[in-house]
C-alpha cells in the first residue's frame, strides 16, 4: 500500500516446488486428449497435501512423452485451481545417468550407508559421466524454475536428486528465497567422505546455496554441518546451525514430514482396503500378527526382520504356530542390479524359514510383493505388532500411518535410526536394526505386552501424528524462511529483552503456537 | 512392564473433558428411544474435533430430562468407539444462578469490560447466592470428575463456569493431573478488581489447583499472572510464568485455538451452504461485500461495526450503491435483559442507516437472526471484506474460517483485541474496535485493496490457520502438562548444556516438531 512497503513475507509468497518426481503425469486417453495421472512415492504423497491446498507451481521431470511435448512448450499447465506444473526435459540417456546412475546408486547409497565398504563403490569414468548428467539435469531444473522467479515465490527444492539446484538457481535469480529440504537422512562426515572429493565438496556447495536446508531429524542437521566444516571456504557455526560463505549464509534445520490423515482415513474406507482387511484377517485367524510394510529396498532391512523372527522362533518354541509375520513388499528400483540381488536374498531366506519352521496348516511368514497401497492400508488395522526396523531412514512414514490407523493397539518395534523415532520413539518398543536378538526381544514384547500398557502407547503415537500435519510442516519451513529474510534484513539483531520482560521461556511461549 | 516403571505420560493417558455444555445431549425418538443431539457453540466445536479422535470422556451438565436421567444413573455413556459422556446433575434453580446469574452474567461481563462501569455492576445479596450456587455446581463437576481418577486420566476443565474445579477436584483426587482451559479473555488486574474480593481471590486460588493453566493468547497469560500476584499466599514470578502456594505449583501458558478445516470443507458441500452461498451472491449482485458473522453479543461490537460501515459511507459518497453490508447474527442468552436491550439498540441502528442512506434497488445493511452456521459458512465463500471487531475477545474462530473458506481473496477487517490478531494480525488491516474512524479507514482498504496484495495476505492467514489444528492444541497442552509433571519429579534441574551441545536454538529446533 505504500512505496517503502518492504518484501512480501514468505508466508504471504506462492511456492514453488521442484522435484525429480511431480505429483501429476501426463497420458493420453482412447481419443487422444492430454490426461493427468497421479504420481505415487513417499515424497510426492508428503508434499501432495500441501501442494493441492495452496498456490502452487510444481516443476518436475518430464516423465512420459506428453510431459516432453508440454515441457517443450515451455509452459505451466493447469494442475488446480490455484496449482500449476512445469515439465523439465531432460535427455533419456542424461536421464538415466542422473537418475539411476548417480542420485540413486550414488547419492541414495551413500546416505545410507549402503556399501559394502571393502568392496563397493569403485568410482571411476563412469562415475565421473554420471555425475556431469546430474549437473546438467540440476541446470536443466535450476533454469526452468527461473522462469517463476518475477513472482517472488518461496522455492521448495526437493532431496538429494537436486543438490546442485539452491545454488545454481541462486546465480540465475540472485534474490531468490531458496529452501532445499531432504527427505533421505544425510550421510556422517566419515561415510560422506566415499565421495570423490570434487563430487562433495560441489554437492555441498549447492546445498548451502540455500537460504533454509531442511532435513527430517536433528542427527542428519548435525551430519550436515559438520560435513560443510569439511569444505574449504565454507564458514560453519555448529551452535547456531549456519553455513556461511562470504556472500550467503544458510541456516540448517529439522522439519520433520507428517503424515495426512485424513487422506488415509478415506484410503481405509475404500473397497480395496476393506478387501485387503478381510484377507488380513483371514490369514491371521486366532493367531497375533506381525506386519511390515516397505519398498523391497536395502536400507529397510526386511533380511535382518525376517532373521529376527527367526530367532524368536527358535528361542520362544511356545509361540510357533501362534503368530504370523506378513510383509507386504513394493518392488522399486528393479533396474538395479543391488536391488535384484537384495529382494532374491530376502526373499529366499522367508522361504528357508518357512521350510525349517513351518508345519500343515502354519506358514510362518507370508511375502506379498506388490504395489498396492490401499491394500496396506487395510492391513494396518489389523496388525498386533508393527515392524520397522530400517537400517537408516529419514523419517519412515509406515511408523505413523500404521499406529494412526490400526485397531487393536498393536504395538510398534522401531529402529532407533528412523527419522520417526524422535518423534514417537518413546512410545514405541525401540530396536537397533543390526542387532537381531535385540529385534526378536521386542517382538517378543510386543505380543505379550498387556492391553493398557499396547493402549497408552498407542495413545502417544497416535496424538504425536496427528499434532503434526503437512500443512504445520509448510508453515514452520516459510517461518524459517521468513526468519533468516528478516535476519539478513538487520545489520545487527535488536536487543531481545524488552519482549520478554514479562513472563517468556521456551516453556511460556506456546509450541506451534503464535509468535 | 517393571515394577519401579514411572507414571504414565500425559500424552498416553486417557484424558477427561469437563465443560459446562457437553458435546452430546440426549433426547427420545418417537419410539421412546434415547437418542443423542449434538452440542453447539464455540466450545464444544472445537473440542470435539479432539474427542471423536481420541480416547476420552466428557463430563457436562445435565441439560436435558434424558441427561438427568442418565446422570442419577451414575453411569458414563458410550458416545463413540473410545469415547464416554458423564452428566452432572445440577437441580434447575441452582443451575441458573450458577449459569445465568454467575457465569454469564458476572464472569463473562468481566472478562470482556462489558460493564458501564459508573453505573454496574452493583453486587448485593443476589451475588453472593448466585456465587453459592456456582460453588455447588462447581463442587457437583469436581465429584463426578474424581469418579474417573483411578484411570490416572488428564483433566481438561474448561472455561469460566469451572473455574473452582482445579482446587476442588485437587483435594478430592490428590495425585490428579489437572489442565484448566480459559477460551475467554482474562481481564486486566484493575477491571478484575470490581469482582467482590472474596469472589476474586477464590477464583484464582480455584485456578491456581491445577497443574497447568491455559489461555488463548500471551495477552490474557499476562492479565491472569498480574491478578494472581494480588492474592495473597500466592508467589507469582511474572518470567517463568509460575504460581504457587506452599504444596503446589501451576504453570501459567498460552495454547491458541484452532479451527478443524476438515469439518469447514465438509460443512461447505452440504446443500443448506450452496444454497446460502447462492443467495448471499443473489444479494451481492455486482456490488462488494462486506459480511460479519456473530453471535449477538455485546462484546462482538455489532453497534461500532454499523456506525463505522456508516462513516464510510458517509466520507465516501463514490461508493453508496455499490457495496453491501450483510450481517449474520445468530440470538445468544437472550433470557438477559442486557442482551435484548443490545440486540435492539443494534437493529434500530441498522435500520436508521438504512433510511438514511438507502435508495431505491439498494439497502446499505441486511440484517439476518438464524442459528444456521452452514449459512455462514456458505456466505464465507463471497465476501470481499470480513468485518470481525470484536471489543474483547479470547480468540474469535470467524476471523480463522472467513479467509479459509473464502473464494474472492477478501481482505479481513480484525480487532487488535481478539486473541486471533496474535497469529494473523500481520495479514489484516488491523483496528482499533472502539475507533470507528479506524474501522471505515480499514473498510475502505479493504475494498479498494489490490489484488496482488489480497491474494498474498489470504495466503498468509490460510497458511497459519491450516498450520494450527485441533490436535496440535490438544497436543501442546499434554507436552505442557508432561513438563510440569517432569519438572515435579526432579529435585533440581538437570544441566541443560549437555543436550545443546550441537546447534541449538529456538530457531534450531523445529517448531511444534520432535523434541
Amino acid at each position: 500500500m505504500s512505496e517503502t512497503e518492504p518484501r512480501t513475507s514468505a508466508m504471504e509468497a506462492p511456492v514453488v516446488v521442484a522435484s525429480n518426481r511431480g505429483p501429476i503425469s501426463y497420458g493420453r486417453d482412447e481419443r487422444g486428449r492430454l490426461v493427468p495421472r497421479k504420481g505415487a512415492g513417499g515424497l510426492v504423497t508428503a508434499l501432495s497435501g500441501v501442494f493441492f491446498h495452496d498456490d502452487a507451481t510444481w516443476v518436475a521431470a518430464a516423465l512420459s512423452d506428453e510431459d516432453v511435448e508440454i515441457a517443450r512448450g515451455g509452459r505451466a499447465v493447469g494442475a488446480g485451481p490455484k496449482q500449476r506444473v512445469r515439465f523439465v526435459d531432460i535427455p533419456p540417456d542424461q536421464f538415466d545417468l542422473y537418475y539411476n546412475e548417480f542420485a540413486n546408486r550414488v547419492l541414495w547409497f551413500v546416505h545410507h550407508y549402503m556399501w559394502d565398504v571393502p568392496r563397493t563403490p569403485v568410482f571411476g569414468d563412469q562415475t565421473r559421466a554420471a555425475w556431469e548428467a546430474y549437473r546438467g539435469a540440476n541446470r536443466a531444473f535450476a533454469r526452468e524454475l527461473a522462469k517463476e522467479a518475477k513472482r517472488d515465490p518461496v522455492y521448495l527444492i526437493q532431496d538429494y536428486h537436486l543438490t546442485l539446484v539452491p545454488r545454481m538457481l541462486r546465480e540465475l535469480a540472485p534474490g531468490a528465497r531458496i529452501l532445499h529440504y531432504s527427505h533421505t537422512p544425510f550421510a556422517g562426515p566419515q561415510f560422506l567422505r566415499i565421495l570423490p572429493t570434487h563430487i562433495r565438496e560441489e554437492m555441498i556447495r549447492g546445498m548451502a546455496g540455500a537460504d533454509v536446508l531442511g532435513f527430517q531429524s536433528r542427527a542428519w542437521v548435525e551430519n550436515f554441518l559438520l560435513s560443510a566444516r569439511q569444505v574449504p571456504d565454507l564458514h560453519v557455526d555448529l551452535r547456531s546451525g549456519r553455513v556461511a560463505t562470504e556472500d550467503h549464509e544458510a541456516q540448517v534445520r529439522a522439519f520433520p514430514v507428517a503424515v495426512n490423515p485424513h487422506a488415509l482415513r478415506e484410503a481405509a474406507e475404500t473397497p480395496r482396503a476393506k478387501e485387503a482387511r478381510r484377507e488380513v484377517d483371514e490369514l491371521r485367524g486366532d493367531r497375533k500378527l506381525i506386519l511390515r510394510v516397505d519398498r523391497l529396498e536395502p536400507s529397510k532391512n526386511i533380511m535382518r526382520g525376517f532373521l529376527a523372527y527367526e530367532l524368536f522362533l527358535k528361542q520362544h518354541p511356545d509361540w510357533r504356530g501362534k503368530v504370523t509375520f506378513l510383509a507386504l513388499l513394493s518392488p522399486t528400483r528393479e533396474k538395479l542390479a543391488e536391488y535384484q540381488t537384495y529382494a532374491d536374498e530376502c526373499l529366499s531366506e522367508a522361504e528357508r524359514i518357512n521350510e525349517e519352521y513351518g508345519r500343515k496348516g502354519w506358514v510362518p511368514i507370508s511375502v506379498r510383493i506388490q504395489e498396492d497401497f490401499l491394500y496396506a492400508v487395510g492391513a494396518y488395522g489389523a496388525y498386533d505388532a508393527l515392524m520397522v526396523n530400517a537400517v537408516f531412514d529419514g523419517m519412515n512414514l509406515v511408523a505413523m500411518e500404521g499406529p494412526l490407523m490400526n485397531e487393536r493397539h498393536g504395538a510398534l518395534v522401531l529402529s532407533t535410526n528412523a527419522g520417526a523415532f524422535r518423534r514417537i520413539g518413546r512410545y514405541a518398543l525401540s530396536t537397533n536394526p543390526f542387532d537381531v536378538q535385540e529385534t526378536a526381544d521386542a517382538i517378543l514384547a510386543g505380543l505379550e505386552m498387556p492391553k493398557d500398557e499396547r493402549q497408552r502407547r498407542a495413545r502417544g503415537i497416535t496424538r504425536s501424528v496427528l499434532a503434526h500435519t503437512p500443512e504445520t510442516w509448510l508453515w514452520n519451513q516459510l517461518e524459517g524462511v521468513d526468519e533468516v529474510t528478516r535476519r539478513a534484513a538487520l545489520t545487527s539483531r535488536p536487543p531481545e529483552a524488552e519482549e520478554r520482560d514479562l513472563p517468556r521461556r521456551a516453556f511460556d511461549d506456546e509450541i506451534g503456537g503464535d509468535r
